[in-house]
C-alpha cells in the first residue's frame, strides 16, 4: 500500500484493474475516527478495491488559521488505513493537487451553496466541490463515500455529479454519536478537557424541548456559554453550528 | 446512429464496449464544414469508435443574437456524420445540457482567459469550459479534438484537463484554410457575397507584409473597412479578431 501515489501512477494501476471490478473511494482530510472507520468498513464490504484519499484541501479554508490548525495524525491515519483494508492510500501534496494554481475553479451559485456553512466560510463550498472534482478524476470509482454530518457538502456533491454526468453513485453515510449525541468529528480531538463537556452538554441540549421554537433553543445554547452562528430547518433536518470554546461544531439531524 | 442519445443511455452503450476499445470524441456546435470533416476523419483513423456531438452552448455566447444567429444545419450535418463513419452523434437540447441551470460553472481566471477571446466576449470561456467538462464525463472518450484556429479554446482545454487530471488525450488540429488563407468558419456561411470578398481581402492583407509592425497591419485592415478587435502575438503566433460586413472572423497562426 503507497502513501504517495503520483495520479499517473495511479492511472497505471487502475487501468489494469479489469473492467468489472468496481473502486470504492472514501476522500477525507484525515485525523480519522471512528466515524471515518464505520465509513471505510461499508465501503469495504460494497465494493471491490477501496481507496482512502487524505488531504487537507487549503481552497475549502477561507480562514488560514483554521487551516493551520487542522488536526493531523498522518501515522495513526495509516494504521487505521491498513487494518480497514485499504487497497490503495493516497496523500497528495499541495503541489500535487494544484500543479498549476487554483484559476480554473468551480465556482457554485446553488442556492444550498449560500446558506449556512456557504454564509459563514464565504468560498467554502466552492473549494470542495473543485477538489472533488479533481478526485473523483482521479480515482474514477464506481461509488463515493461523504457523511452527512457535513449534509451541505454531501446534497452539492449530489448535484455536482448530475450536473455534470458523473457516471458514480454518491453515497450518504449517518453521522456517528457519542452517547451524549455529540457527532464523532476530527476537530473534536482539538478540545481541551472544558471544552469537551461544553461540547457535550451542546449536543445534550440541542435534544431537549420542542423544534418549533428555535430561538429558546438558541437562547439555551447562549446561556451555556455557545455562540450560535446558526440554527435552521431544511429538508426536514435541523442545521445547527456554534463556536464552542473557540472551536467551530457543526451537526444536522432529521427532525 | 442514434441523433439524440439520453447520457443514462449513452452510458449503457459506453459501459458494454470493451474495456479496449478506444473512443474518439469530436464535439461540435455544428453547422459542419470541410474543417470538420478533416478533423472526423482523423479521429475515425486514430480510434476505434467515432462519437460526435452537435450543441450550440448557450453559456459561452455572451451576446445573445450571436447565439441566435449561429447557423445550424442539422440535417446536413447528419448526412456528413454518416459519410464520416461516426458511430454515435449526440444532439442534446439546452434541458438536457443543463438539467438544473448552470448554478456551479468552472469559473476561468487563468492568464489566457483574461485577453482576447476572453477580453472581447466576458464569460466565453467559463461556459466552454463548464461543457467541454459535461461533455467528457458524457462520453469519456480517449482522445478529444479541438481545431486551432480556436487556439485560446484549445490551449484552455489542455489547462482544464492537466489540472483536473482527466485520463485522455486532447489533439489539437491545423486549421483547414480557403486558397486566400481564410479558416474554414460555420461563421462564414452567414456572409452575403460582398461580405465574403471583404473576408478574403482580409485574409490577404493578414498575410502581406511584416508581422514586426502590428499596427501598420491594422492600419491597412482598418483602411479595407475591417474593425479590428484585436492583433496580438503571443506563443509565437499571431492572433487577430476583427468584424467583417458585422460578422466576426478570427485566425491565429504561426509565425
Amino acid at each position: 500500500m503507497n502513501s504517495y501515489v503520483h495520479y499517473r501512477d495511479w492511472f497505471n494501476v487502475r487501468n489494469t484493474l479489469p473492467k468489472e471490478v468496481r473502486i470504492g473511494f472514501v476522500p477525507t482530510m484525515g485525523a480519522l475516527h471512528q466515524g471515518h472507520i464505520s465509513v471505510l468498513e461499508k465501503a469495504r464490504r460494497e465494493n471491490d478495491f477501496l481507496v482512502l484519499s487524505i488531504f487537507v484541501n487549503p481552497t475549502q479554508f477561507n480562514d488560514p488559521n483554521d487551516y493551520q490548525d487542522y488536526p493531523r495524525t498522518l501515522e495513526l491515519d495509516r494504521r487505521i488505513a491498513a487494518e480497514c483494508g485499504v487497497d490503495a492510500l493516497l496523500i497528495p501534496g499541495k503541489d500535487d493537487m494544484y500543479p498549476s494554481g487554483n484559476d480554473m475553479p468551480i465556482l457554485t451559485q446553488h442556492p444550498l451553496s449560500q446558506i449556512m456553512e456557504g454564509k459563514v466560510r464565504p468560498g467554502h463550498f466552492s473549494g470542495v466541490l473543485t477538489v472533488v472534482m479533481k478526485w473523483l478524476h482521479w480515482v474514477n470509482p464506481a461509488r463515493v463515500y461523504f457523511g452527512e454530518k457535513d449534509f451541505q457538502q454531501y446534497y452539492l456533491i449530489c448535484e455536482l455529479v448530475k450536473q455534470y454526468f458523473l457516471d458514480l453513485e454518491v453515497i450518504g453515510c449517518e453521522t456517528l454519536r457519542e452517547a451524549s449525541g455529540l457527532p464523532l468529528s476530527s476537530r473534536n480531538q482539538r478540545f481541551n478537557k472544558e471544552g469537551l463537556e461544553l461540547a457535550h452538554r451542546f449536543a445534550k441540549l440541542l435534544r431537549s424541548g420542542s423544534y418549533d421554537d428555535l430561538a429558546s433553543i438558541q437562547r439555551r445554547l447562549e446561556a451555556a456559554g455557545l455562540i450560535v452562528e446558526y440554527i435552521e430547518k431544511h429538508f426536514g433536518r435541523l442545521f445547527v453550528a456554534v463556536e464552542c470554546h473557540g472551536i467551530r461544531l457543526i451537526d444536522n439531524f432529521r427532525l
